[in-house]
């Protein structure tokens, strides 16, 4: 299978979520790439792509069994599996994704947080420990942590992911809006909260 | 001037962010297309084009004068005036978002929250008063309020959604995430918080 692209990944998590949440699962048990499509305000063809990307086919008017389609995408995106991650910084962002039950439909699970204030140490965010930055690299190392969701503030970003790197981390979900750089064997995901902002300050001022 | 797509306003956000942050102000005072191009790993081509969509002019190898961009990029983003905002969930994220110093810059203010849980109503989350729904409708005419920030569950996103439409809101930032629809003349900017797991559940289950 080639390598899919990030565009593609996120199509498929967003089929994922129509199938799971807004597909009737008491219906006919197939859904059509047009039915698909229409939700998402894109093309059959593109959905038709998508799917067939990770080895799905449709049967010409009947469409794809949502089952199997749901249980491909999980697979592919590795929701089938558990991933232990740790939270760097222990902030009111940090304790919202801790929170936030969404995350366990794809095998993601906080084990812990981390934060270089000492008045947070030995306190629970969201059901999750706060530990002591000077532990983290330890506790990755001892727990096979291959997972870490960075929500510091800008500046400590770049340190803090160096640190993530050394210890052997191999995915990071990046929350702080600071460009960071990793080596190319680890992948990095930042999100950038504000930036929708830009559509709607755009609209209220023309 | 023509509209803007979402996609040159996310970057005109990422120009004004580079600008405003990693740009060293004390310098020369002019960044080349080039500068700004390499931050983000995209064409100096595409951001003289974004920059000239907004009416400005680099010279040859001066390139733009820094401060004379940011100007441009904060009128044309509306960051120069200030948006009242009313959060509707006082959750975790809704909390964390009401909690956001870096929304400020973009002259973002919450003004007030709301919930259903007769619990919340009376608390206070980052400072912002949370009230009952039942008082948002008048709170949003009274307060002349043009933006909402919703963070409900998925379930209840289009209710909440009618009633702010209905109260007169303009712009509508959804972090629940669920499709939700509106009239033509209000903007919705939908956020999925989950989105960018696909890419890493994939790379580490690959």
């Amino acid at each position: 299978m080639t390598r899919l692209s990030p565009l593609v990944l996120e199509r498929l998590m967003l089929y994922h979520r129509f199938l799971t949440q807004e597909w009737d699962s008491e219906g006919p048990g197939a859904v059509t790439s047009r039915e698909i499509a229409e939700a998402f305000e894109i093309d059959p063809t593109q959905v038709r792509k998508d799917l067939g990307a990770i080895g799905l086919r449709g049967k010409g008017r009947v469409g794809f069994a949502a089952h199997e389609a749901v249980e491909a995408i999980r697979g592919v995106l590795g929701f089938d599996q558990t991933h232990l991650a740790i939270l760097v910084g222990a902030g009111h962002l940090g304790g919202a994704l801790a929170a936030y039950r969404r995350f366990a439909n794809y095998g993601l699970r906080f084990v812990a947080a981390f934060d270089t204030d000492p008045s947070k140490v030995g306190m629970e965010i969201a059901g999750c420990p706060v530990r002591s930055m000077d532990d983290m690299k330890q506790f990755i190392v001892r727990h096979q942590i291959r997972l870490a969701v960075v929500t510091t503030p800008s500046k400590a970003a770049q340190e803090v992911v160096d640190q993530l790197v050394g210890a052997g981390i191999e995915a990071i979900w990046n929350f702080a809006p600071a460009r960071i750089s990793v080596p190319d064997s680890v992948t990095v995901r930042t999100e950038h909260i504000s930036l929708g902002f830009a559509e709607l300050g755009y609209h209220l001022s023309s």
